[in-house]
């Protein structure tokens, strides 16, 4: 049984696939005001009424019983995060992850604040999140992967929303203003402009993946400059030297053979050096049913791992 | 404790890394001779001496008692095969693994062999296999994160071997002989040297990489054809169609814009399309070293995994 934390563009995609998937139940739903909860498990066509609530509306639909996020953790094994991301203090998901852990629940997070303010503390837990970062490309289990090798840099386009702009002035000629515009009209952009447009989301997927890979380093040490176009090749570069301490996200200028170039658009790219080797992956790092899919395949994970 | 089977160039640094990097203990080593034991496990001066061995000398060093591979496993959760690959039916691998597991024990292996031939078989039990594909670049456990997108195709340079001779003729302008030459002198070429260059390694880790995916496909449906050069641009390439589930390596020319090109070298690469997503990694595909810290990687992931 799952409790789905968050019901917005994710969290419902999300909802949509477990049901037309899997064999796998969703038994409580929440969103900004409220939750509705069915021990045994939501029925297809209880999902699919609320799927039609509207934003804030779950718990207004008579469908489930009313219920406090501790309530319904008693009926369920794994908590799925898909609300957004609150990089001033976590919350309120990252209480939420608490209360879980504590009642004996894991948790699986496409939701990037908690883990870039805490990591630290969730360390060692079961706490999944590989949609948190490149969304539909798993990195994260890439880099758990390299966790023997000692981490020396990371270097990547981390955010598709940035980095469709910045192509879109660079290789098809359209204005700041106008390829802005575009990414707006498309629903790439944030509803709060900053997290993209000033590197908070590209900060917070690079403090991730240097904590994945076993070094240390919080949102607030990435020193962030906003976007802004500085003529041909400009990419907005998210990074990490492990060794030195620092990172950083901000506009610069690639040589014309650099490899990051072909992350165009929506795609994204991340480079790990380590002691003995240079990984490179490039793919998708956004997109509900990509996000849906690696909240998906941890929630796999999470049931089958121990506790 | 881990058992170690296979003690050639990859299974002596694997022991050097355990010791000198973790506090694990190996409690048996096998070569193609016979093994040693020491239930409690050995100290760092007896694995010196064993590393003094001469090939398929280990239990004729008096270090620990001389043990059949049955006694070895009742000290030991893990057992790690570094030996070398029998592509005509994965043997005495396979069989190791069997008992292993029959035993309780999960299985780490770098050896494709047993898994190019018989992935079914192992699937879902305790067999960790990341150092079988690329060695360094943990792309078999992004694959794993990919399990719950639909995978359509694979395509890649997986055979560090071919695309370093093909590297030395295209970039440097040696001839075929020479490059082959060079790189037998510089010991990357099998003793087998049909291993790399009929495309026998570069076909098992396809096999491998797409039932980690999810589709079905084994060493020999995949069709081979020796490696030639056929002008500018030559590339080794392994690709699978899992969805009309044919598959091959064979030398191609690539089209001057393909990112395949970016793996030179020893350097390998694959890409891996499914319903939402083309991802591409490129990374280191050998090394003793790099194969050893994959195996250790696995190790510290057997440990901690349910029985």
């Amino acid at each position: 049984m799952i409790v789905l934390y968050g019901f917005g563009g994710v969290g419902r995609t999300f909802a949509e696939v477990v049901y037309s998937r899997t064999n796998l139940k969703i038994s409580a739903v929440f969103d900004s005001k409220g939750g509705a909860m069915k021990c045994g498990g939501f029925e297809k066509d209880e999902v699919k009424t609320l799927l039609k609530a509207p934003r804030g509306g779950v718990s207004e639909l008579g469908v489930g019983a009313r219920a406090s996020l501790e309530e319904a953790l008693r009926c369920a094994e794994v908590l799925v995060d898909a609300s957004p991301p609150n990089y001033s203090n976590g919350e309120p998901a990252a209480s939420a992850y608490r209360l879980a852990l504590k009642s004996g629940l894991s948790v699986v997070t496409a939701n990037k604040a908690p883990l870039a303010l805490y990591f630290p503390e969730f360390e060692g837990k079961p706490v999944f999140y590989k949609a948190t970062v490149m969304a539909g490309t798993p990195v994260v289990d890439l880099a758990l992967g390299l966790r023997e090798q000692r981490p020396l840099r990371i270097r990547g386009i981390l955010n598709g929303t940035t980095n469709y702009i910045l192509t879109r002035i660079d290789v098809d000629g359209l204005s700041f203003e106008e390829a802005l515009g575009e990414a707006k009209a498309k629903g790439y952009v944030e509803p709060d402009p900053a997290i993209d447009l000033e590197g908070l989301d590209a900060a917070a997927k690079l403090a991730i993946l240097a904590n994945t890979l076993g070094a240390r380093l919080t949102l607030g040490q990435v020193h962030r400059e906003p976007l802004r176009y500085l003529g041909p090749r400009t990419k907005y570069v998210a990074e990490a030297d492990l060794e030195a301490g620092n990172a950083r996200v901000v506009p610069a200028r690639l040589e014309p053979d650099d490899p990051l170039l072909l992350a165009r658009y929506t795609t994204n790219a991340v480079e790990i050096a380590t002691e003995v080797n240079l990984v490179r992956v490039f793919g998708k790092g956004a997109g509900r049913l990509e996000t849906s899919l690696a909240l998906l395949n941890d929630v796999v994970k999470a049931l089958r791992a121990c506790k």
